[in-house]
């Protein structure tokens, strides 16, 4: 099957690479996916790389019930505003036999008492436990990760970006004071920051939500959002400072240092099975998918050009001494929280003799493998080696003795450079407007910096002329003061407005 | 809080240890338990050690849907007996404010077309998937494996032991033959062995589960089973050849050999969180938990004794060449499908001053931490550290550039003789018995190898006199003809009845 072209539907392109390049696929229920083995190993390179980054900052994790009473979803009075519209309810715990032949039907004398909501976050069952784990000063901080399934009742749905369920890792932490929560609802943001640039070779504007934006429930919100190909910007993660807000709704007092009671100050964050959509937009070509080496389930392939088995022996023979290299060999990734941080090099031989050499090229692109050796008798004869380069289409003819080193210094260079390539991407497409009509026609073709009061009037009016909304105020440009682009009312700062996932 | 002593009452006791260990307790939705970091971290070495294994023997991670359309589970008629009774339904997916003001309520506009079941198992909708991905003998074997949530509408529970929501793995194979399906669930059933034996430090015998005992839809069900201290096994983990009765609800067909379509053979299998169940109650002892080094979220905990902060700092100080090395050091397992196994030591220094060291000794044995140095002024001016081993509670005093070493050997060696201690506890308490008197006698102090006719009445029979059912038809015993003990009827082999979890 061929790949809609990026330039003639973006959107229908997604669809097909997902699905052909087998991240993932729709089910036989409603909204949600079935992932993939390619496309769940590269979700378990995210898993383990981010919690290793959450451990290093303090973090446990730990596990809460997927159900949910109804009666907590109602305490924190916005939060149920912002999820009671995506409940999947559980209403019965019992089948039966039709009476009438037809199957099986639901008991009717299986009722529960209280209807359990499956999980659309754990803010409200987290905090009931915290409740009873957090007494003294001396309990906080209390780190909380988990890593879990999450549910949410979509009308439209598309995979890794919006489905019925997904999964995701959900940080739930307390504090004794709101100054230390809301640095750790920052720190957060800046390990989510850091790892999209550095894993996911991703760049994004780090910013703070505008109020109508926020979680339900939040006081703050932080997000990095990086841009897509067609300039959408993905929302890929939020950090919330929570204030005393679910403290007060699930009563998780403390006793403070002056003795006193006093409710906890909280946080919360996530980022989920999406960030795949954010790699597939952000780096992919017309080949496929370009996958970052730190995330990629395969680093190099290896497609051997063959007649017999000897033929493939032969090969075999000639590439084991630098393959033996390359599994005790790792490539590096540097990171501001996790340093230093090492990768096995993943090596596959497709020795398929049902298959062309010219069909795996076509397959190992699709897939975003980041190198290819493609090799045969006349190589081994020569003592040469092919590298193919995903990321920029080069061939490298090398000695085969340089075969181990040339590949751990391409998959470094390669991760800096497919995060190079989106960082002035994001920057060749970032604008700055300061009339309406001028921005009108900017937000078509990117983000755009531009000034506006801050009213929820003028952001509705905006969104509904141009699609864009405000994703942030960003925190590394310059605050400068200056005037509504439409109703020409002081504006106190410039913030980053485009069309969004 | 004192620990119920074990003889006391044994029920009580685990209860006591799982919550005063840190490792679960009951959360606001019955049934349903929080894994408390602690415990947590136990579930995590257990999972990323199997998943290493599963790895190893072909198997890829991917993930399905949390939800199953009602009509899947019909499909297999023996499976949805097995589990209409246990099933939670989704019926409906929006909440609303109540029109007469009284809190939320489930919008009844809202219902679903068809309920959905929260996965009580995922043959259903795995098989569906496998459909559409299997076309040819070429597509097979096919060897998936899934780390989940899945929840049954239990009626009485006991942390980790039997919980409404509990995390396990999920393997569903698909093959060519009839043959490689059975050699494949006996293969998995070994990697199950080969875990509780060299990682869990747990004897089990494996076997296979008589007719009536088997998984719903399964026509082989092989079973590891572990003998608790209170004499009864624990179901630990089950290994399914399924046949084609899942392919045939399903129609999962593929294209053989001889070009002619046939349904597939099928596996499944899982082990859970039950399994931290059974360390508790195979190793605990009077003081608290006893861990296998090999699955303990802390190797070494050090409590310094001192009065001042430079007490503190000399003493890290004297340690700390021996803790960097250490940081280097690893400890391995040898085990049949990882072969050489390596660990880090994890290594914790406790330095809060509002506990005194006692406390702290009693704490950290409660919990099960392998090894503990308690290390003042004098052991630094004499150049001595005093190691403590929880598993049979010696203490060793050791010069202090012996440290690293010993740390990493006692480790391995702990492991092996906590396995060693627990064998000799199950053959210590495995009998033969050819007399029904005699049986009753001893099927209350331990597993009783006895004959029986097969017929599920006689099991019956003497599941309502002794509470004593099959456990399995072990692999490891020579089969030996005899008569039944009740019926004088002919018995092909003798099988193993105990109480059981």
């Amino acid at each position: 099957m061929a790949l809609t072209p990026r330039a003639e539907d973006y959107s229908a392109r997604y669809n097909d690479l997902v699905q052909q390049a087998d991240l993932a696929e729709n089910s036989a229920v409603k909204g949600c996916m079935v992932i993939k083995p390619y496309g769940y190993a590269i979700w378990e390179n995210i898993r383990d790389i981010l919690d290793k980054a959450f451990k290093k900052t303090g973090h446990q994790n730990a596990y809460f019930p997927l159900f949910i009473p109804k009666s907590f979803l109602s305490k924190e009075a916005s939060h149920v505003e912002g999820f009671a519209k995506e409940c999947r309810v559980v209403t019965h715990y019992r089948l039966m036999n039709d009476p009438e032949g037809k199957g099986i039907i639901v008991d009717p004398t299986s009722k529960l008492e209280e209807e359990l909501i499956v999980r659309p976050t754990s803010e409200t069952i987290i905090r009931d436990s915290y409740r009873n784990w957090i007494h003294s000063y001396r309990d906080l901080p209390l780190l909380i990760n988990q890593w879990a399934n999450v549910t949410r009742a979509e009308m439209r749905t598309r995979l890794f970006l919006r489905t019925s369920e997904f999964l995701w890792q959900e940080g739930h932490t307390a504090h004794a004071t709101a100054e230390e929560a809301d640095i750790e609802a920052r720190k957060m943001a800046d390990v989510y920051y850091d790892f999209a640039k550095n894993f996911m070779a991703m760049h994004s504007y780090l910013w703070e939500k505008p109020t109508h934006e926020r979680f339900a429930g939040a006081i703050h919100t932080y997000t990095f959002e990086p841009m897509m190909q067609d300039f959408k910007a993905l929302q890929a993660g939020t950090s919330h400072d929570l204030g005393q807000n679910f403290a007060k709704a699930f009563d998780v007092q403390f006793t403070n240092k002056n003795n006193e009671q006093e409710y906890v100050y909280a946080t919360s964050r996530g980022i989920s099975t999406r960030l795949i959509g954010g790699l597939i937009m952000a780096h992919g070509d017309d080949k496929g998918l370009v996958l970052p080496p730190a995330l990629a389930p395969i680093h190099l392939v290896i497609v051997p050009i063959f007649k017999s088995e000897e033929d493939i022996a032969g090969i075999k023979k000639y590439l084991s001494p630098e393959l033996e290299k390359l599994e005790k060999s790792v490539f590096t990734v540097q990171s501001e929280f996790l340093d230093t941080w090492k990768s096995d090099i993943k090596v596959t031989i497709d020795e398929d003799d049902q298959k062309s050499p010219g069909w795996k090229y076509n397959e190992y692109e699709l897939k975003g493998v980041p190198l290819r050796i493609a090799i045969g008798k006349r190589d081994v004869e020569n003592g040469k080696v092919e590298l193919y380069r995903r990321d920029t289409g080069e061939k490298l003819l090398i000695t085969i003795d340089e075969l181990s080193n040339t590949v751990t210094k391409l998959l470094e260079e390669m991760q800096l450079s497919i995060y190079a390539k989106h960082a002035a991407f994001t920057k060749e497409n970032t604008y700055t407007a300061d009339s309406y009509e001028d921005f009108r026609e900017k937000v078509e073709k990117g983000f755009v910096l531009a000034h506006r009061d801050g009213t929820r009037e003028t952001a509705e009016q905006i969104q509904e002329e141009t699609k864009a909304t405000i994703r942030c105020l960003p925190f590394d440009y310059p605050i400068e003061e200056g005037v509504d682009m439409i109703t020409g009312n002081k504006s106190e700062r410039r913030v980053i407005f485009a069309k969004s996932y």
